[in-house]
């Protein structure tokens, strides 16, 4: 008698219904369950979790892996209070921003609400099981949760704590699914359901992202690289340029936000670019330079500078090397950004008013930043609270997704009887 | 040397940056003279249009389909005055609705910027082509038209309209690209291109929806079908309700915010039942009764009233039919309407204040309504102005969409040299 995600995915629909009629004080009451559950159950998460670790070795994960599967006490204390700060915000969904009244008689508002079922792939991160379960249902969705095969253990003693949860506030445990069986046809089928499921978000390498956008019947918030840019104008303050490229390229190498290109003005390349390579010098950070900016670096220490090629401009190195190049003008800057830019996030440091508001208007990336580190792009850092995950594409978000991107809005129409004439 | 639809979305996507960076009035201005030129070019419209009327004739296309396809002077008008409508709206890009300060000191707020390149599949409705690359521009989009083959004549004589009117302006034509060249194989390659094109809106039956969805590697906004309820509650008003009915289902047959399904609660069956049967002997309403139902229609004069069958309940009827059922309470009604509603809209009567709330709150379609007619569902109704089309699936965009939905938001962070610690 195995696992079928259609009939799973059917029930989640219907306890969607029933989970979108919750008022927020239910809902954030079963959030401070689920942290209180983890709290109380450390023993058999760490239990299931050393399962998931002695295969991990048995197997040779490598150990960058091994440390992201991994749960001890303050890690799992780490998650239940995420949990308790998604319980505090502000409930996302019910709220009306705006009703009009129409020339007819009738008024008009548009409702937040939930999207209804949200379907999780994800690689061995126990932690995102918890985050995403508690951010969806804060935002009145039922959740599908796949993680990575590796983590299996772990995620089934944390679905339990969910579970238990719902289950002592009288809420279907259907609001949650964990897939017990890490069969890949599994989760082929769960793309296909596009009757039951809203939305899917793939949250891993490039790979498992466009295979998800290919195989999906239903839609998929992509999220495939960030190739931030730093462009240091002619106006700016070279100080602060310096601070925000040390910040944004050496302070954590390995994240979407960590900047890849840096752009600088010809007119202040003397001024700027000796002192950058004195910082990357320090930091071991190896430079790929156009021609014009080589010299800079070839001059100092650093004989790890080489001559950048088309591929520099479009890698996401996610390591201690960037691309360098020296641009003509602001407009050079921005066509660069929108030729190799991954939509992410992209910087200008700069003191003109003028230039400042034109790279916000211009630059369409997901997140436009003025005089300030790409590190501050993502969902704690910009506001959001809890993220599930980033958007590079347009549609329905962009950018960094809190709980309000996992809802949507109707229309709502108020009237005493009017009828279309 | 054929057209290249690669080339044209290229082209559309650098013309689209450029077109993000006008100001409203430099685009208001160019949409004026898109409606002159139409007016000034009435004759050599009407000679094209011409062409594919008689082609319609000779391949006998049905009399609704030519009468779909035909233009006279009347029409232009008008469409070129829906074109001026849209000039006189307010920009939906470039507002930031609210500005934060974060605890780091950055400054952040939401600016609503264009989606980029969009692409219309439509039927044989030259209408759609002016009224789509309009609204599509106002918001700052580039668009590509790919109109039903049978109007092709029609659409290139638009088209010129279009790219004088943009020339007039120094905006390239590459904004607006109309396929000269029916060949299905175009359209398909069409629905490849994700690097350059955002979204597609496939306007049309729902054959030519589902093949789009299926094939689509970019987003499609769905709109398959309106199977709209009417739901009078114990406490309603009958005299609005039946008024609300008769509006919904009579006042125009074809189209999707029409009427399908009435719920009455049991209650007021014998109150309400009677009158309905008058109003659809009057009208000609074919009913399709459930077995508590029917008697009321039988013992009328209205001999066409059948039992209803389960297909009944999802029919989109299209005609002077209706699916009647009593219910035996709110919770059923609602059963009924998630069980087999499309999502698109449905109406509560009802007098009593706190099922009306939670009608609004429970029916989760693009558009609820209490006390008033489904036929207020469209975009110029709800005070949207000109609508591109309506979505009935909940991501991007749930129902009437006007210029906001072909619009995103990006982030924009202010800062002073912020880093992160």
């Amino acid at each position: 008698m195995g696992f079928s995600i259609s009939q799973a995915a059917k029930q989640a629909k219907v306890a969607a219904r029933q989970l979108a009629k919750l008022t927020s004080q239910e809902k954030d009451a079963a959030l401070l369950s689920v942290a209180q559950q983890m709290e109380a159950n450390i023993p058999s998460i760490l239990a299931a979790n050393e399962k998931d670790i002695e295969a991990a070795k048995t197997n040779g994960l490598p150990a960058s892996m091994q440390d992201r599967l991994k749960l001890d006490e303050a890690r799992i204390k780490a998650i239940a209070d995420a949990v308790r700060d998604i319980a505090a915000q502000e409930d996302p969904v019910g709220s009306v921003a705006q009703i009009k009244s129409l020339p007819s008689g009738i008024q008009v508002g548009k409702m937040r609400i939930p999207l209804g079922v949200i379907a999780m792939i994800y690689e061995a991160r126990p932690n995102v099981t918890i985050d995403a379960a508690a951010l969806c249902f804060k935002a009145g969705n039922a959740v599908i949760l796949r993680g990575g095969k590796e983590a299996l253990n772990s995620n089934l003693a944390l679905a339990q704590c969910l579970h238990q949860a719902l289950e002592s506030h009288g809420i279907s445990q259907d609001v949650a699914v964990v897939i017990p069986d890490p069969d890949r046809a599994i989760m082929q089928e769960l793309m296909t359901l596009n009757e039951e499921v809203d939305l899917i978000i793939p949250r891993g390498g490039e790979g498992l992202i466009r295979y998800v956008t290919e195989h999906s019947r239903i839609p998929v918030i992509q999220h495939y690289k960030g190739v931030c840019h730093l462009y240091i104008d002619a106006k700016a303050d070279l100080s602060k340029g310096l601070a925000i490229l040390d910040n944004g390229k050496t302070q954590r190498v390995s994240v979407c936000n960590s900047l890849e290109t840096l752009l600088v003005h010809k007119s202040v390349a003397d001024a700027f670019l000796p002192n950058v390579a004195s910082l990357f010098e320090t930091k071991s950070v190896k430079v790929h330079a156009c021609e014009q900016a080589l010299p800079y670096f070839s001059q100092s220490k650093n004989t790890d500078a080489v001559l950048a090629t088309e591929d520099d401009w479009h890698a996401e190195y996610l390591a201690l090397e960037i691309a360098i190049k020296v641009v003509d003008d602001f407009d050079a800057a921005v066509h660069h950004i929108q030729e190799y830019g991954s939509g992410h996030t992209d910087v200008i440091v700069t003191q003109d008013y003028s230039l400042a508001n034109q790279f916000t208007r211009e630059v369409n990336s997901a997140v436009v930043m003025v005089n300030a580190s790409s590190r501050f792009s993502d969902g704690g850092e910009l506001g959001l609270g809890a993220e599930i995950g980033i958007s590079t594409s347009k549609l329905h978000a962009y950018g960094p997704m809190g709980a309000q991107s996992l809802t949507t809005e109707k229309f709502v129409v108020l009237g005493e009887g009017q009828i279309r004439q």
